[in-house]
């Protein structure tokens, strides 16, 4: 094995450009100070993260995804992971609406695209342009690419998911350098990197659920396999209040 | 009085255009966590605040500065404060350096303009732009006109204190509004507010004396008023060490 992460295992493959990623059942939050289980979510976050992946590649995002190999693997190129986590807001929640003191749902305009400097040790401290490149994290025209990459990728997201009944209110992304040099986003997207709020009833379909207590954890995965894989009609998850 | 702060009072004046701005020996650190007193503080940083605005005018910086009229005294224009703090770093240090996992007095190339949002009840959190302008902060033209001013200021400041004998590491900027709009430098800019390395001896002249227990915190004061008010050769600063 390559490297083990907290969803994730990446494993070298005879190619050394392609790599197999498993997704696990594992989930952590707050730093991994929150641990548990969420049966399926592997599964669910290969399958959602792999139709993402091709609808965006159609849309003219470069991804790592080649192909999906099984319930639980995906055969991606082979990158190096820029350390820096791209997240784009939508709306004001999570460490986003306690950082500033604003109400979680608070719609952002312009929206906001932030940088946190990946690291478990110092919690992924947001960053701007300047501290990046004078960290060594990425230079100025990769810093351009990501912002761009980043915007495509919202883009075509909103629209997607809420013909699926999902609001999308934000998101995390990483990216790597290919063997070439190109920039190619990496990682997943899943309910475990959103947030979704189900656009009816507000209920939240996403890693949050686990976060917070919620209840109906392996429903909510379930109900977004549901709408992005199967294409569904969205249902209310069972048991779960708004 | 209008408005009391850590470190000074303001008074409104029978010139509703006019503020008088009362420099106090009191000294915080850590967001008021830490508590003391400088004595003579308040003469110092009037005195350098008043040099530097004066200086400052002259490289083409407008700011609220318009009069030292006492020893711990100044007449400035009224302003509507921006709650932005404008850090400017040539080298990491403080929070920076605590945050990002570097060390202290590494040389940041590009070097690095912040924006924290004046917030003690939220610990004056790093903000980037979109954020600001969603927030309702300031304006994408407002940020851009932080963003030059504050490259000038530094650049102006940095030789002028080299000159001096002293090593600008780092430094915090307040913005204000004046009634007609126009963006002016506010505040203060002294050793409270800047991060001033003795370049012969790498001691701290600043507050970090005060922050980090090191002694000899008066003298310090002291040292940086008879370089840059009374334009005196530098000495090292008694009973301390680098």
């Amino acid at each position: 094995m390559r490297y083990e992460g907290k969803a994730k295992k990446v494993y070298a493959t005879d190619d050394e450009q392609r790599y197999v990623v498993e997704y696990k059942d594992d989930a952590t939050a707050y730093n991994a100070l929150k641990r548990g289980t969420i049966q399926g979510k592997g599964v669910v976050n290969n399958a959602v993260s792999s139709v993402l992946f091709e609808m965006l590649a159609e849309h003219g995002v470069p991804t790592h995804f080649l192909e999906r190999i099984s319930d639980r693997e995906q055969l991606v190129r082979a990158v190096e992971i820029i350390p820096i986590e791209v997240i784009v807001r939508n709306r004001a929640a999570g460490s986003f609406a306690k950082r500033y003191g604003v109400d979680e749902g608070l719609e952002l305009d312009p929206i906001v695209i932030e940088w946190c400097y990946k690291s478990d040790e110092l919690g992924d401290p947001p960053l701007n342009d300047a501290t990046a490149v004078a960290l060594g994290l990425a230079t100025p025209d990769e810093l351009e690419d990501l912002f761009e990459l980043a915007s495509t990728v919202n883009d075509t997201l909103l629209p997607y998911f809420e013909e699926r009944g999902l609001e999308l209110v934000d998101f995390k992304l990483e990216f790597g350098r290919t063997a070439d040099g190109d920039i190619v986003l990496a990682d997943e997207i899943s309910p475990d990197t959103c947030r979704l709020w189900d656009l009816a009833s507000g209920e939240r379909l996403d890693k949050d659920r686990f976060r917070r207590d919620l209840g109906s954890v392996e429903e909510a995965y379930q109900e977004v396999y549901r709408r992005v894989v199967e294409g569904a009609e969205p249902r209310p998850i069972a048991g779960a209040d708004a």
